[in-house]
This record gives C-alpha cells, structure tokens and sequence, in this order.
C-alpha cells in the first residue's frame, strides 16, 4: 500500500494540532504589557508543546522516509498515536491556565507517555512489516532515545506531587535529547540514497 | 481526471474533523483531577468519535487505492460525504455535554446513518465509473459489513429511546466490526500490484 | 514554476474554511430536540455556504487540471480568491445568527459576489499565462455561468432590502448552475488526455 | 532527504494559520451594518496579516523550489519560522481588538521582526547546505530586501511609541516591498528549467 496518504494525512494532523494550540492563547482586553502577563505560562506551554511535536513530526518524516510499505496494522498504530497527540492542546492548556499546578503538570506528562509509547507501538510494527534486515530497523539499531524517554516521563510524573519545577525540567530534557534528530537514520540513509532524492 | 486533490482534500476535510473535535475538550478552570470528571463524557463521546473518523479515513483510503478514474459524480459524492462527517464535532459535543442524553445519542446515530449511506452512495459511483469488473467491484464483492451498518445505526437510533446504553453499546459495535480494515481490498489489491508500489 | 504546493495550498486553506464554518453550529447545552431549533437557521446557512465551497473547490481543481504553467501573477489571483473565501464563515455566521436578516443576508452575496469576481481574476491571468490557443481557453469557451452569476449577486443584494426570501433563493439558484461542474473542461480534457491519467 | 514533506507540513501549517485568523472576525450580534463597525480593526489587521502570512508562503514556494536537499538543520529551522508565524493569529486579534493601541501595534512588530529573522536563519541554513554555487544562492543575490525589512520593522516599533500611524504605514510598506515576488527567483529559475516544470 501507498504510504503517501498516510504522510499526508498525519501531516494534516499534525499541522492543525500545532497550530490550534495557539488558539488558547486569548487575547487578553487590555491594551497593556502588563496583560499580557498572566499569558506568560500559557505561552510557556506553548512553546514546550510546540517543540514536542515538531519533534514527532520530525521523527515521523524519518521514519517513513525508510519505509517502503504500509499495511493495515500501521494504519491503526498511526492512528493510535495521533490520537495521543491530538490531546496536546487539552493538557498544555490545562497546565498553562493553572500555572503548572501539580496534577495538570502530571497529566501533561501523561500523556506525553502514552505519546511516546504510541510512537514505539507504530515504530514496532512498520519494522516487523519491514523486516529485520530492512533499512530502517538498521537505522533505529538500540534506540537508546526511545527507551530512556518513557522512563523519565514516568519519573517526571512521580516527580510532580513533590516538585513541579522538576518536572518541567525532566519534559524539558526529553524534548533536548531528541533535537538532536534520528542523524542515525539519516546517515543510513545517506549511505544508500543519492542525496537529495 | 486526476484522483491525487480529491484525495488531499479528503485528507485535509478529515484531519481537521478529527482535530477540531478536541477542541470541545476545553480545559477546567481548576486544577484538580475532579475538575476533569464532568469532561469524562466528552472524553469518551471525542474517542468514539476519533475512532468513526479514522475508520471513514481508511475505509476512503483502500477505496481510492483500488480506483483509477475520478469524475464529476464522485467528486459531488465525496463532498456529499465530507458534509456528513463534518457534522461529527458537532453531535459529538452535544452527546457529549448532555452526558449521552436520548436526544443527542439519537441524533448522533442519525449522523452515523447518513454518512455511512453517503459512503454507499460514494462507493456505488466509483464503482459504477470503474466498471463491474475492475478490482474495485472484485474487492468489495458482498459488502457485508456495508449493508449490515446502516441496519444496525437504526436499530441504535430507535433503542434511544429505552436505553441509551443499548445505542452506545450498538454503535461501538459497528466501530469494532470495521475496525478490522477492508483486508479484502487489501487482499484483493496484493495479488495484482506488488507491494510497497 | 510547479502548480503542485499551489494546489496543495488552497485545498489546504478551502479544507479549512469548509470544516471550521461547523465550530459556530455550538453544541446547545438543553439536551432536547426543541434546543436545536434556534440552530436550524445557522444550519441552512452552514449547507449553502458548504455547497459554494464545495462548487469553488470543483472549479479551481478543473482550472488547475487544464493549467500547465503558474507565474507569481497566478499565485497572488489564487491568494486574492481563497480571501474573500475565508470570509465565509463569518458572513455564514452572521447570516445564520440573525436569521437571516436583511443586512446580513446582503453583505453574504457581497462576499459572493467578490468571490465571483475574483475567481474571474483567476481565470483571466491563468488563461493569459497559457496563451489563448490553450486547453484551458478552449475549455472555458464563452463562459456564460462565469458571467451571469455576478449579475444574479448584484440583483439578490439589490432585493435583500425588499424581500430576503428572494435574495436566498437567488443565491440557491446560482449554485444549482454551477452544481453542474465545468464539463465543458472535463469534455475538453477527455478528447486531448488518456481517461484516468 | 524529500523536501516533498517539508513543503506539505508547512503548506498546512500556513494554510491554518491563514484561516484561524478569521475566527477572531466573530459576527456581531446584532444584525445592522453599524453593529459591523467595531470589526472594523479586527478586519483591517486580518488583512494585513492575510497580506503577509500570503508573502511568506509566496517566498517559502519559490525558496523550495530552487532547493534540491533538505536535512535536519532545515526542519529545525523551518519549524523556528512556523512558531513566529504561528503568533500572527494571537498579535493580529490583540492589535485589531485594542483598535490599534501602541504596545499591540509594537508587539506585532516584534512578531513581525523575529519572523523575518526566522526567514533568514532558514534561508543561511538553505543556502549552506545547497553550496554557495547552486540555484538558490544565485538567484538570492545581495538579498537586499532581505535586509531592510527587520531594519524598518525595528523602526516601526520604536516609532509606535510616538505615531502607531507610521508604525502600520511602515508594516504596509514592507508589505507592498515583497508583494513583488522574488522575481529573482523566478528569473533564475526560467533561466535553467524549462517552464511548466
């Protein structure tokens, strides 16, 4: 099966949750700066959740960058994790409306695991489609990134009923750790594709 | 005529359904865990909903995969579709807010009726462009699962009225039975084309 | 320069336009049949304007079918266009909200009629850019809907102060003309083109 | 790497951005043509941020198509320009809603500058990975455009503390400054592909 339309679709997915997000970031009635303060953790959130999914969006466009074939089951894990994604702009504006208070923090980190573990379900199963021996599972080699990642969002979690900055610190880690993009899957690719194609 | 924009646009319609749809899932003004427990019915009515879309997005999906020409008629029938389907957000917050009231689960079967005869009649058209003997025809073949959804959607709309749990219950069955994709396009498609095309 | 982002683009923005005019049918909080009856206006007005959307996204995916060539002329007429149909869901809004009233109902077949006129833009610098000999210009023709429908939104803007009924039905009508897509293109094309490229 | 899905990801993301502005023109209650007047703002700063939200995907199409390799650097730094685009929607409505008042029109300014300054980053980062001999790199040239728009939107800040007039004169007239498209581009272009590419 083509894999275009799922690119397309997940892109249209993606573009709409990144940018809806700023939706709740209202306007505030007052002419002044000092409106605009009250924002301040919004836009915070914001930004945090602005770099997450740019960061899957990222990953994503790589991953099926060394895929050849989508069957029915990716279909579904990529569904499965869109829907984890599409709760972004819910948790960022529940945790920036109430200025990092601790459950909303928590349930922020929530759902970044159950984000995380989305991608590592979708990430399993176009390999097995693939086969061991294709480019991408080459590409991903240990995954060090995406084991590590659900370990320290779950502490982030446990993290937050004692210290909420600390939480935002772990989120804030992750999304640093995976900047750095999958170069790892770049440069296999590099080395079996003329560049630019 | 070309299928690649009624496709893109298809894809556009849907993954801003699916994503607007969260947006009802507006955010308490509290930062408690209690605070998200009026939204559960929301919440779930949003995952029911998600679920729906994504099944009409694959279902759309396997069905152009299996077409070759588009013309006027289908892009009117696809439209047609589109039109139902966008009427999701809207019956899904209202089921959702009325705490899965008669009225509103009724109305939202009633949603849930008129896209999947749109689906038919979107169906009937391509294959009616493509010829009875084209892959298409070949890969539906009894349609089943289409016949039996429409069916089950009345009997829903109808139990409303004496248990609303009965249509809930109803219309995540005919999620579940479609839940398994049109493997029989999938099937049908794999033995003419080679994979990965 | 490759029409294939402009395309991309404006199925993009007219996917949008046409799936967020339903964020204003809002969910009413009464969970009776009785609660939906103020929104029926809003509804008819939401299917009208689904209707043009779904007539613009036809034609502009017609005219584009017949284009080979787009220069920055092409891209700033395509941008012109999809402005003044990003104001339907607010003339669609305020018609529906006020039921139809005079005003409302006036300035609606002002945004069609500019719409209208700057779908001509379009059309006339396409045309110009593929030369008059073109597939294109020999598909147009004389174009007598292109010309008509601008008169008939003048006269239903004129007739909003006497009667709105007539200004609606008016609006109807010029969509029942154009319901019709441009067979005149697809004749055109089938004679120059292979079905199903 | 394909640059296909980069251009289509940030088409949608623009394609939104432009749309989502309109949602701010919320439709008067009331159903008289002065109940229209106080949208007045809101329309005007609409359009202006239609005007360059257009600009940018004009020069955005043309800088991509004078690309042939993309890698990560320029995912990063395209994503770094869609969050300062992303902000238009929010600077637009408080600008338009405060009717123009000195510390909006100034920070619509700062958006303004940052996403130019997000224009250059991506196109260094462009440039540099095609080679300073490549397509793109000739047919930016001096780039002087480039150059004097965040000098004049630098101006256009500081000068809103004294004339918000000048200020919104000096936004339009960088505006009209790139309404011209990079004909640079283009030119170039025409120059080695044959047109209709």
């Amino acid at each position: 099966m083509h894999k275009g339309r799922l690119e397309a679709f997940s892109d249209g997915v993606l573009a709409i949750i990144i940018t809806i997000m700023v939706l709740e970031l209202k306007a505030p009635h007052g002419p002044d700066a000092a409106d605009l303060k009250p924002l301040l953790p919004v836009l915070l959130s914001y930004v945090l959740s602005f770099i997450y999914i740019g960061i899957y969006w990222n990953n994503h466009h790589h991953m099926f960058q060394a895929t050849t074939r989508v069957g029915g089951g990716v279909l579904w894990a990529n569904l499965h994790l869109l829907f984890w994604l599409s709760l972004f702009p819910f948790v960022t504006d529940w945790m920036g409306e109430n200025h990092f208070a601790i459950i909303p923090t928590a349930f922020y980190g929530g759902v970044l695991l159950m984000a995380s573990l989305a991608y590592w379900i979708l990430q399993t199963t176009v390999v097995r489609q693939q086969g061991s021996h294709a480019l991408l599972a080459k590409a991903i080699g240990r995954d060090r990134k995406g084991k590590i990642s659900p370990i320290l969002y779950a502490i982030a979690i446990a993290s937050a009923f004692f210290s909420v900055l600390l939480s935002q610190l772990l989120y804030l880690l992750v999304a640093l750790i995976w900047l750095v993009p999958d170069r790892r899957i770049e440069r296999t690719l590099a080395g079996e594709k003329t560049p630019g194609e």
